[in-house]
């Protein structure tokens, strides 16, 4: 099957953004395109999904469903995605049916595979969290050496919002056997599978860039913002962040560093460690629209999601400047049910993702908290 | 057939929304209640409308299908709708179907009689334009005794953006037969259809407000705007309006005062004349958000939309403090098509409502230009 008319660089208002993913983040992607003019068309297998509810077609087909992606790939302009974990094979058959696919393969496969992501954010010269490869038990007990303890154990594919890791503490491990019982233990945490030792940052707080890069190299970053994490999911976050100009400027340099050398078209969103010096780790980037994001909707003439949209359709980017600062609280499980307490605060913009049902740890909706710029 | 668990008042997260009419408002509408986590269904009877590409539902069909509209008011918790002219037996239909239909039948009747709503605008206490129904060429003669010239035919129904309207102008008819056949000229472009003649209003400025009543009776107005037309139809609207507080606060008064004495629920948009001593005249209201209130979406936490959404679905209203000064302007016809630049401009939010074909005088899209609230 052929592609549509050879895939311009360009996508003019009324042409069709394929988005792989129906969850919240295709949502807002979807509603931010219809902003702009562009039709959306969402893949994904989910029987419901929330980015469905405003898209002018959707999908429902497995990734792996070769025909299926075939007639999406033909239906579209150009196709992005809302979360990093979509299968390789997924991407290289869509570029193979003539797609183009943003962003590229490089950050999906930098960002797939948490080594390779720390491997290559050392190679350009950035620093991150001491870390070692884990491919069996000997390996994790050379990682310890290495990077001490406490340290994180995480599986270097797949697993969010703190699944698939887990923590080796410093605690007194002398007794007989239980050095040894605690790595075994670590080890069968992450499923024996192929993983990452990270060793533990004395951080002071953490914040992240969301920044965008246009099909014609040009970058703009929104403000950093500080983020607070509640049992591994992300709780608040919060512009200005608490740190020095200095630190937001060098923070926006790596970003931006990072988006030249990854030859990347979209919106990325960058993790920070701040050390109490000022000093900057990266944690991890997210090669696509983030939750830590989701204030520039309401602060901003721009949101994160326009400006994916604008930067994968060839667009200008637009002005990542924030007429106010903000909070960004997620609504987590349950959190949302108190929607309508929330929507009569004065100030605040809420969002609801139209999920039928509130798992804990499930994100439902946030809430953005705005007042005037200090 | 059996309307939806007899509507309840207050739609929650997951209800449905049913919206008449697809065009650009029906479509910020739907984007407004998915951001809410609500689902909508659009009525229309177009081929292919704006609104349909960022609903959950659709139905084509036409306003006076009545097995359609028993299944749309079936299928959704409230219907509203994005224009003042839906058949008024459309309504009472879904009406009578179990739907509630937001804002009400009092609201719609007047708002689609010019006579009528001037009429009921005078009964609770407010200053309109002279005005004298007209339903031949004698009343029109004794209309034009009454209000003088110039003035405006328009017929009593349809007919907007300057369509369906003529001036009667002052200048000199003393040639023998001239006034009689000006008068004629005049009837005839109406099409001979009840009408009515307005007085001609030596205005300084127009202003409009948008404002909303909740189903609880509460009432919150966003600041007045000033509108500045080309053509008969909006170009740009402006906020601060350059008015005095006292004739800001007079026009929050009359739009509160008309919203009540309507039983109102949604949002409403209020247009008046200023003259130059600042006293007021109501042009007319029109029962749905308005071109003029556009600027919400970019310069307030809550936009007209949502606003009006919140209030049909019986929630609390959004707070509608300005968080920045704003000029919206339509983009008419051809001129969309400068997207490009008009996406490159910092501090412009665009707008495009993915319409196909760019006629003269069709509204196509809208930027909004905001800056720090002065």
């Amino acid at each position: 099957m052929q592609a549509r008319i050879n895939h311009p660089d360009i996508v003019e208002p009324g042409g069709v953004i394929g988005i792989l993913g129906g969850g919240q983040l295709g949502r807002m992607l979807a509603i931010a395109a219809a902003q702009l003019g562009l039709k959306t068309h969402i893949f994904c297998p989910d029987e419901s999904c929330p980015a469905g509810d405003v898209a002018a077609a959707s999908t429902k087909a497995s990734y792996t469903d070769e025909a299926a992606l075939a007639e999406f790939a033909a239906a579209v302009d150009v196709v992005t995605y809302e979360f990093e974990n979509v299968p390789a094979e997924t991407v290289s058959f869509l570029i193979a049916a003539g797609a183009h696919v943003h962003p590229g393969a490089k950050a999906l496969e930098k960002a797939q595979d948490r080594l390779h992501e720390k491997e290559f954010i050392n190679e350009i010269g950035v620093t991150t969290a001491a870390f070692h490869g884990v491919g069996d038990l000997a390996s994790l007990e050379e990682g310890l050496r290495k990077v001490g303890r406490p340290a994180i154990l995480k599986t270097r594919r797949l697993g969010y919002d703190g699944k698939g890791q887990t923590t080796l503490t410093d605690e007194d491990l002398d007794l007989p056997g239980a050095y040894e019982k605690a790595i075994e233990f670590a080890w069968s945490e992450v499923g024996a599978a192929p993983s990452i030792l990270e060793g533990f940052v004395p951080f002071e707080r953490e914040i992240s860039i969301i920044g965008a890069r246009g099909a014609d190299g040009a970058i703009k970053l929104f403000d950093p913002v500080e983020n607070v994490h509640r049992g591994g999911i992300l709780k608040t976050s919060t512009v200005l962040a608490a740190i020095t100009n200095a630190t937001s400027e060098k923070a926006a340099r790596i970003a931006s560093h990072i988006l030249s050398e990854l030859d990347y078209v979209g919106v990325i969103g960058v993790e920070f460690f701040v050390l109490r010096n000022g000093d900057l780790i990266v944690n991890e980037f997210a090669p696509r629209v983030h939750n830590s994001g989701h204030w520039t909707s309401d602060a901003c003439a721009v949101s994160q999601f326009e400006q994916h949209i604008r930067a994968v359709a060839g667009w200008p980017l637009g002005d990542p400047a924030r007429h106010s600062d903000a909070v960004m609280e997620n609504l987590i499980g349950n959190e949302a049910a108190a929607w309508r307490a929330l929507a009569a605060e004065p100030s605040a913009c809420l969002y609801l993702y139209g999920k039928c049902e509130a798992r804990p740890g499930r994100k439902m909706g946030h809430v953005t908290r705005i007042r005037t710029k200090a």
